[in-house]
């Protein structure tokens, strides 16, 4: 008895994604990195935009005594009135910094919303394939998270949505565009959904959250939109990040944002002050926030993932890869040639090409590709991915 | 039932703590803010060292591409080098970077380290009185927190901790220099605590951690020392930051370390970088893990807190306020001239002074005094506390 059984059981259940890390680092020590065809990291490969460096600057210059204090557990307010002043107008709802929070990053985001509503056995909802580390979010504050099945193209189902609501249920938790699958919620099934939990809670007598993970929102190809979650559903919950638009994930700003026509909005509000601080974030980074409310609506070259993603999918599909072209985001999610996704990994990663197996998010045999990544990886590795699925015909 | 009943309940414990507050923004709107003494947050007053800057604004003219992305969770291997160069002086111990991870500030520290070894129902003991928070960071992962009587002097009483541990405790939580009372555990008593934890660990079959959150560590007065840790206990944890001793807190940068020769060393780690990640923290903000890199032994103006200090002291004294003088921290802990710290606390507000009441540390009968504030507020403060322990004589 040393450390927690559950954290020793994460780590013993991780020991394969450990491994094949491990194997890529001692691939890329024995044949050089640019022999080696990483695709198993969704971190960001584009630079900032321009601006972020001047930005940066800018703030540093300007720093007074105290802008690296403390500020209040949710923000400053004016940075959360710019966070809100930008979302009013994307989410078409009046949102004000009274319903804004400033997090570290949208895993921060989600970990407080979900400490702020969930009582022990509280069950969450997510479509699947989904993020692997929803499970442990649910769990870190009692609750519990059951997956439900999407259709064929990873679009949401709502019969089978609607199936698993039980009096349990707490909050549905979305996450378009979709890590794994790419996939974007049109707004039809969106108000469904909305729907669907307005008429559930009353059922149930309990108010049933949407909590809307949408880091990848700004990702999207070929005109996509991404639709309003506050119109959709008025108990609503986005939580969020810098770290992929803006390419800056590892400095953890990101938001909450609560529907300003929440039921229990001001509860929600005090709940996640309280959670961020107790929870051991306080607030989110002090810099950091001054230079994200000066960055409303940026976002990297959106084009650049477009040419990778048109790149990769020209060349997999004239390999017979089966996909769906993502709408969204930078992952690819193809169907194994194979039932057996990890043996399929194992046979690209003698291609020296790494993925991630489907079964890691819930989503048996696919495998991800993660394309944010040099022009060059991609086209390197096309007579890799030719050899892999040739291997099985 | 809308929000955690958990949640629900801390804010309606806060109320008292909030309604200060709102009182307190209330008379700085009334009568000035330079007419009210804000004792009240440890929030530091003095600017970081003057190299911070320009460090500051190296690192962010350095930045290049990739800079500001994911790292490994336990932080820039770099830095924890750094960090573990000046730890290893300062704790006369091998600390290398394999024991060192990057963390969002102490509060995400301590966090951090109880995920990875609370097993539900585990009890962590503290010393009384106590930062408030710790009992929310136990409950969080499941654990549960006992307050142990200290001596009248604020000292360890170690008779009532060798009563206290029990075949659920997990963890010893100290925090020397302490708040609220600003007290300095000398060797000889944490040196006397290891050999407690080593006995009753044997006894008990199982691991009783030290865990040792030191944000105050540098600042000490009249050359008082802070012992090592790791010299005094073998499975030993330390979790601090840089909000207090470079007055950045809302950087949200700090850092946990195990001791080399703790038994279960590996494990630790590893449960730390997977807590750090499912908590939501994921990695310590990137740019401000650059910066404390370069920042390693430095501090702010010491002098500057002891001048406050011995004013703050001396005036009090004078009025025939009983207090330790505090060797450590920019706290001033008194005893509250009649038994009822509420009470007394609006005494003191009456003269619109503004501090916290000891019960809200665990430590009624006294009342919490942060004075790092302008030497103007102190001064001219004297009168109201004057006034407010005349009024019990």
């Amino acid at each position: 008895m040393t450390i927690s059984k559950k954290i020793e059981d994460i780590i013993s259940r991780a020991s394969f994604i450990r491994k094949m890390f491990e194997e890529g680092a001692q691939m890329k020590a024995e044949y050089g990195p640019e022999n080696v065809y990483d695709f198993s990291l969704g971190n960001p490969n584009l630079p900032p935009p321009e601006k972020f460096n001047e930005i940066l600057r800018d703030t540093v210059d300007s720093c007074g005594l105290g802008d690296h204090c403390y500020m209040p557990n949710t923000g400053y307010p004016m940075v959360c009135g710019s966070v809100a002043d930008y979302l009013a107008q994307e989410q078409k709802a009046p949102v004000t910094d009274k319903e804004v929070m400033m997090t570290c990053g949208a895993s921060g985001a989600l970990n407080v919303a979900l400490k702020t509503i969930l009582d022990p056995g509280d069950e969450v909802l997510t479509p699947a394939p989904c993020f692997v580390e929803y499970k442990f979010y649910a769990d870190n504050h009692g609750g519990v998270l059951k997956t439900v099945p999407t259709k064929p193209d990873f679009q949401l189902d709502l019969d089978a949505m609607s199936a698993a609501i039980n009096p349990n249920t707490k909050a549905v938790l979305i996450n378009s565009p979709n890590n794994p699958t790419g996939q974007v919620y049109p707004e039809k099934d969106l108000l469904a959904l909305g729907e669907l939990l307005e008429k559930k809670g009353q059922e149930y007598n309990r108010t049933i959250y949407l909590i809307s993970d949408e880091p990848y929102r700004k990702i999207v190809y070929d005109g996509v939109e991404v639709p309003s979650i506050f119109t959709s559903y008025k108990n609503s919950i986005i939580g969020t990040s810098y770290s992929k638009d803006i390419s800056i994930p590892g400095e953890r700003i990101g938001f909450i944002a609560v529907n300003p026509a929440a039921t229990y909005k001001n509860d929600l509000i005090s709940g996640m002050a309280v959670a961020n601080r107790i929870l051991g974030f306080v607030n989110a980074p002090a810099l950091m926030q001054r230079v994200v409310a000066c960055m409303q609506g940026l976002s990297v070259e959106i084009s650049d993932y477009a040419r990778k993603r048109d790149m990769l999918c020209e060349g997999l599909a004239g390999f017979g890869y089966d996909f769906i072209k993502p709408p969204g985001t930078f992952y690819l999610f193809p169907r194994s040639p194979i039932p057996d996704d990890i043996e399929f990994v194992n046979a690209l990663k003698e291609q020296k090409i790494l993925v991630v197996p489907g079964t890691g998010f819930d989503g048996p045999g696919h495998f991800r590709i993660a394309f944010c990544v040099d022009d060059e990886v991609i086209k390197n590795s096309m007579p890799g991915f030719k050899k892999a699925i040739e291997k099985y015909r």
